[in-house]
């Protein structure tokens, strides 16, 4: 790997820009080339994304800028085309044009909100890349872990079981999942919103359950579970319900 | 609450003390006092313990140091103690201890080594001052999130569900959440582990699974699970069974 550039996966943090470890604003500030995701829409406004929105200011002009674009917003797509063969598709293109970054050898940052192996898009480079390359990965604080800070709402006592869940799931397996949980997360709300919310109904957990949209962001919103508004909910909010407390 | 110091949940990060936030930085510095819990045999030999190791660097001399010493170190007592009263009442001295400083106008940064409201002993103080003192909780890098940045193994795929669970748990139930688990995070190891490691052995996960002691800090060991001696293992381990890779 001699000569080649080193591959960073970069943590930033749930969104507040004070929220960066010192570590991570360190190797952000010594890459050559910084890398971020960013969705269609924003990007051909001129926009660099959520993660970029975050370190921007550390940034100086001689540091390269490599946005790379999604080319899809849904896992929703019409056949013939599948999400998984033109997002797997998108992360190869990604990796090879990292690569000849990194064999010029020149290190690459690759930002992520929140943290880069907990639900970052940064792992699926990782895996194309880590094997052939020089790789340091930055842990960030998680969206969770931001969420839970800023209700001031302490999320696991003790011993109690924590499951985070995305509200991806199929109904029946959402809610077994939670039924099981002593203290939950569920991520990824967005369209998914209701079903989320019907199952906290059912199971009764709907009192213990806290909303929060873009927790630590200047434009946070912290709502009660019944008057959040479905069809609104942006894909960075979440909902936990936190272990029952102990006396301790 | 006017006049009354602030009491504010730090969150230090795993280990490395580069792995700190700016803002814990800033409102560590900032506080007049800064609490840590400590172990009796730490404490008896002058020690810190882990997290005041972690900022020590940071504190100037003007401010205030206020030890929290734990009065057990382990959950089993011979009765008529019982764990649960000793550590309830100690809890109850430190937050005493804690708000005769806010009501004299005074900050108190209690540091915490990940973050604050993640299994860490703060939330106790939390939940007795909160109500009465103005209160600012700083999130932090947990130890689990640490410990897949150094493993260089991405943790949660997509929409895997993680479960995060104590080692503490009996054998049974241990076993029924981590037979559910697309992904796991197993902590306070310690004497647990070797009934953690069996059931991982017995449900096939045995080489999915990473051990990792210290994850971050100068003195940190990643060891293959068949190779830990039971008997040695620290608390600070953790084993983590990352989810199936996604070829995204």
């Amino acid at each position: 790997m001699e000569g080649k550039g080193r591959l960073i996966g970069l943590g930033v943090g749930p969104g507040d820009p004070e929220l960066i470890t010192l570590k991570a604003l360190r190797l952000l500030q010594s890459a050559a080339v910084v890398g971020y995701f960013v969705a269609k829409a924003k990007a051909s406004k001129g926009q660099g994304g959520n993660a970029f929105g975050i370190i921007e200011q550390h940034l100086t002009d001689g540091q390269q800028r490599m946005p790379l674009v999604y080319p899809v917003t849904t896992e929703k797509l019409a056949p013939p085309f599948s999400y998984e063969d033109v997002i797997s598709d998108f992360y190869d293109t990604c990796a090879v044009q990292i690569a000849a970054e990194l064999d010029a050898g020149r290190d690459v940052a690759v930002i992520c909100e929140g943290d880069p192996f907990f639900y970052g898009s940064y792992m699926y480079l990782h895996d194309r890349l880590a094997a052939d390359y020089p790789v340091e990965v930055v842990p960030g604080v998680c969206s969770m872990l931001g969420c839970t800070s800023v209700l001031g709402t302490p999320l696991v006592y003790r011993n109690q079981s924590l499951s985070v869940l995305s509200g991806v799931l199929p109904e029946a397996e959402l809610k077994q999942r939670l039924r099981d949980a002593e203290a939950a997360v569920i991520m990824k709300l967005g369209r998914n919103f209701e079903k989320v919310r019907r199952v906290l109904q059912e199971l009764g957990l709907e009192k213990r359950a806290h909303y929060v949209e873009r927790a630590t962001m200047a434009n946070q919103k912290i709502v009660p579970l019944d008057e959040v508004e479905p069809m609104s909910s942006p894909y960075f909010s979440m909902i936990l319900v936190p272990g029952e407390k102990w006396r301790g």
